[in-house]
């Protein structure tokens, strides 16, 4: 099945990774949390080709993960991440974590993040959105949802 | 930069997307958090080639993401997640939650996770560890961490 086919198919996750399950367009969007803004910064950034860079901007443009607008300042063409695209901070911060914890130098984590409204060094924890604590994947079951006439799994 | 350089830089999403930053990577990884356990049901559930298959296994038996053993009962090879392994739960949780937010059929998404201890159907939140809140990524600020050297960012 060709990558394109996957997406079609009822799967939040295959559909996610359609949009955003590339690797360099999650290192655009890693950037984008970091603040930047302009097409020649993500480029130097990443050290890619234009031709990728632009690529992956356009992918999230049409997908409303990023908008492109001049700024109000400067005139100059800005990419910013929408309300859409902002919903994608646990996904990074999940990368973060992760990364974090099994291929950090032995100093630490490159970066470190700080949580203003409670003032702490923070990570970012998968929490219940019922009872807020930390889920544990043993203690998750999944279930097709009925409404959904033809279930994939 | 190739993307194989880009993993040795100190940059713990780069790192991170190097061992699971591929589109099948996360769709096996997906197909491993619900159950899925043997190569030929892997294969099936993706419809994509042995090769890639067993591409993407092999990177995640030899990154410690799976095990790869004999079952204990049936004595049939079998990929496990290790505890590294169920420590991207976090990260397929967010892409479900995202791509259930917003490519989910009107009917809804089409699975639904049961917090077991709780008892209450749930979506993955991403919070802060120290006071737990949901977090909101324009109350988090990001700063290098003094003991590194040398600093990407």
């Amino acid at each position: 099945m060709k990558w394109t086919a996957l997406s079609q198919m009822p799967c939040s996750v295959a559909r996610t990774l359609a949009v955003v399950g590339d690797r360099w367009t999650l290192m655009i969007l890693r950037d984008a949390f970091l603040g930047v803004r302009h097409f020649d910064d993500f480029q130097k950034s990443l050290g890619i080709s234009r031709t990728i860079v632009a690529d992956r901007l356009a992918t999230l443009v049409r997908e409303a993960v990023l908008s492109h607008k001049p700024d109000a300042k400067t005139g100059r063409p800005a990419y910013r991440l929408t309300e859409k695209g902002l919903e994608l901070y646990p996904l990074i911060m999940a990368i973060v974590g992760w990364g974090n914890r099994h291929y950090a130098e032995p100093e630490g984590p490159p970066l470190l993040h700080r949580h203003e409204s409670c003032g702490h060094d923070m990570t970012s924890v998968a929490s219940c959105s019922h009872c807020h604590t930390a889920l544990d994947p043993r203690d998750v079951t999944v279930r097709a949802n009925p409404a959904i006439a033809i279930a994939h799994f």
